[in-house]
C-alpha cells in the first residue's frame, strides 16, 4: 500500500499530467519488483483549485450550482484517477507489463461523533472579508477562521477513517493482480445514517486512510511517501538526525518530545505506527526512493 | 448494459443526489431480477456545469487553473459515479441484497482520423461574445459557432468510440457479480499516441460507448433509458405511432424518413442497432418502465 503526497501532483493539469509520468516510474518500479501495489492518494491542492472555482463561480456569477465538499473531493477522485492510471499503465505498458491499472471511486466513513467534528481544523477553499465570511457562516452553517493575515477561511474536521466503502472490490482487484488507485483524497468522507451513506464536509488525512486500508488488505507493508528520504529529528536544528528506523516506543517517545509537525510528518509516523501495531511492516520516504527503501537502503522504517 | 442519460441526473447536487435515488429503483428492480447490471451514463449538464465554472474562475478572477475537457469529463465521473454507487448500495441494501457497486474511471480510445474532427458539433461549456470568442480561438485553438441569437459557444467533435481502456477489470468486476458504473459522459476521450493515451477535447456519446462496451462484454441486452417509454414515429404528427419492436430494416427505412432527430432518438437507435447486428438485443425505454419492458411489457424492441 503505497500512499502518495497531493502536493506531489501538482497545482494545475499541465503540472499533474507532467508530474504524474514521474511519480509512475517508481511506482512501476515495485510492480517489476513484484510487489502488488494499492495506491492511495492526497488531494489537498486539487480539491482546494476545485472547491474555489467551484465558489467563485456560484458566487460571483457563473450561474453554476455550489458544489459541496464531498461532492468536490469525488471529482479529485475522478480527476486526478485519470491522470495517475494514464501515466501507471503507460510506463508499465512501456516495460512491457501488460498490468491493469484502475481507479475507484471510493468513499470512507468517519464517525459523526468524531471529536474532530467540533473542532474543524482543516483549511479548505477561498479567502473571505470578515464581512462576507459571517454572511457565508450564518446562511449555511461553515465554520470560519482567520488564516495568517490574509483573510477568513473556510474548515473543516479531519475526522479519523473508520471504514473504506469499497473495501471487498479493492480487495478482488488486488487478488487479480490489478493495480488499484482508491481512498482518494483519503476517501469521499460519509456518515451512516438510518437512511444509508451520506457525504460530510470533511477532510480525511490520506495516510490514516491508506493505513486503514492496508491493514484491512492485511499488506505486507506501507509505504508513506514524502518529500524527504528519511525522518529526521531535531529537524532544522544543527544536531538533525535522519532516522534508519523507529520502534514504536521510538515513535511515542519523539511524539512526546513534539518532534513531528502536526498535520505534517505527525499523522505520517502515527498512520504507520496504527499499521505496524496491527502486524505489517511501514516505511516512510521519498517517491523517488520507494525502490530502494524497500530493500532497506534507505528511508524511514517503522518497526515493532 | 444499461445507459442512463445526463438529464435525468439533474443540474445541480441537491437535484442529482435526489435523482440518483429515484434511479436507484428502477436498477435495483433488474438487480432483483437476477440480472448482473453494468451502468454507463451520459454526463451533458454535468460537464457543462463543470466547464463553465472552471472557465469562469479561470478567466475572471478566481485564481484557478484552467482546465482542459476531458479533465473535466473525468471530474464528471467521480461526481456523478459517487452519487450513484451511493444511492444504488443503499436502494439494494435496503432490499437485503449486498452486492458491492463501485465507479470505474474510463477511458475510452477514440480515433483523431475520424471525420468528427473536422467537423465540431458539440457544444460545451459558456456563451462568449463574438470579440472574446475570437480571442479565445486565436489563443488557444477552440472552433466557436453562434448558438441560436444567444452568443458565441466552443464545440468539440463527437467521434467513435473504438475500446474501452478499462474492459479488462470491467469484465472481471462483471464476473465477480459486482454492479459496475462505468463510460460515464461516454468515456473520457483519450487518443492513442506514440507517447501512449493522451486526452483529446470531445465528447463521445454515452449510448454508442454503452453500445460498444455491451458488444465487449457480450451481454445479453443493452437497454438505452430515455424520456419516454417507447420510440415513436411521426413523432409531434397526429399519425404519430408508439413503435413494440422495429427490425433492423424498418430502423433503416425509419432513418432514411428522418423519424429520429440527430443528436438525440438517431444515435440510441444506431447504438442498438451496432448491438444488434453484433447479436444482442435491445431495447428503448424509460427508466421507470425498465423492468416491466426487460418482461416485454413495454418499450421499443429493436430486433434482427
Amino acid at each position: 500500500m503505497v500512499a502518495l503526497g497531493g502536493n506531489a501532483l501538482g497545482k494545475t493539469p499541465e503540472e499533474q499530467l507532467a508530474l504524474v509520468r514521474q511519480t509512475a516510474r517508481p511506482i512501476a518500479d515495485l510492480v517489476e519488483k513484484g510487489y502488488q501495489v494499492v495506491i492511495g492518494h492526497g488531494n489537498g491542492p486539487q480539491v482546494g483549485m476545485i472547491n474555489v472555482a467551484m465558489e467563485f463561480s456560484a458566487n460571483r456569477g457563473g450561474g453554476t450550482a455550489a458544489m459541496p465538499f464531498p461532492e468536490c473531493g469525488a471529482m479529485t477522485q475522478g480527476y486526478i484517477g485519470y491522470h495517475l492510471q494514464q501515466a501507471l499503465r503507460q510506463e508499465l505498458r512501456s516495460r512491457g507489463i501488460c498490468r491493469e491499472v484502475v481507479t475507484l471511486v471510493t468513499q470512507v466513513v468517519v464517525d459523526e461523533a468524531d471529536p474532530a467534528f467540533s473542532h474543524p481544523t482543516k483549511p479548505v477553499g477561498s479567502f473571505y472579508m470578515k464581512e462576507e465570511a459571517e454572511s457565508i457562516a450564518r446562511e449555511k452553517g461553515f465554520t470560519f477562521v482567520e488564516d495568517a493575515g490574509r483573510g477568513y477561511r473556510r474548515v473543516v474536521p479531519s475526522p479519523a477513517p473508520k471504514k473504506i466503502v469499497e473495501l471487498a472490490v479493492v480487495e478482488r482487484l488486488v487478488e487479480a493482480g490489478v493495480v488499484v488507485i482508491t481512498v482518494g483524497g483519503g476517501g469521499i468522507p460519509v456518515a451512516e445514517t438510518p437512511e444509508g451513506l451520506k457525504g460530510v464536509a470533511a477532510v480525511i488525512d490520506k495516510d490514516r486512510a491508506s493505513a486503514l486500508l492496508a491493514r484491512e488488505l492485511k499488506a505486507d507493508r506501507l509505504i508513506i511517501l514524502t518529500a524527504i528520504d528519511k525522518v529526521c529529528v531535531n529537524f532544522g536544528r544543527p544536531d538533525q538526525r535522519a532516522l534508519d528506523s523507529m520502534t514504536l516506543a521510538e515513535c511515542e517517545r519523539y511524539i512526546e518530545e513534539g518532534q513531528f509537525a502536526p498535520g505534517s510528518m505527525l499523522p505520517k509516523v502515527e498512520s504507520c505506527m496504527d499499521f505496524v501495531r496491527g502486524g505489517g511492516s511501514a516505511l516512510i520516504t521519498s517517491l523517488e526512493k520507494a525502490a530502494q527503501a524497500l530493500e532497506g537502503r534507505t528511508g524511514t522504517a517503522i518497526v515493532p
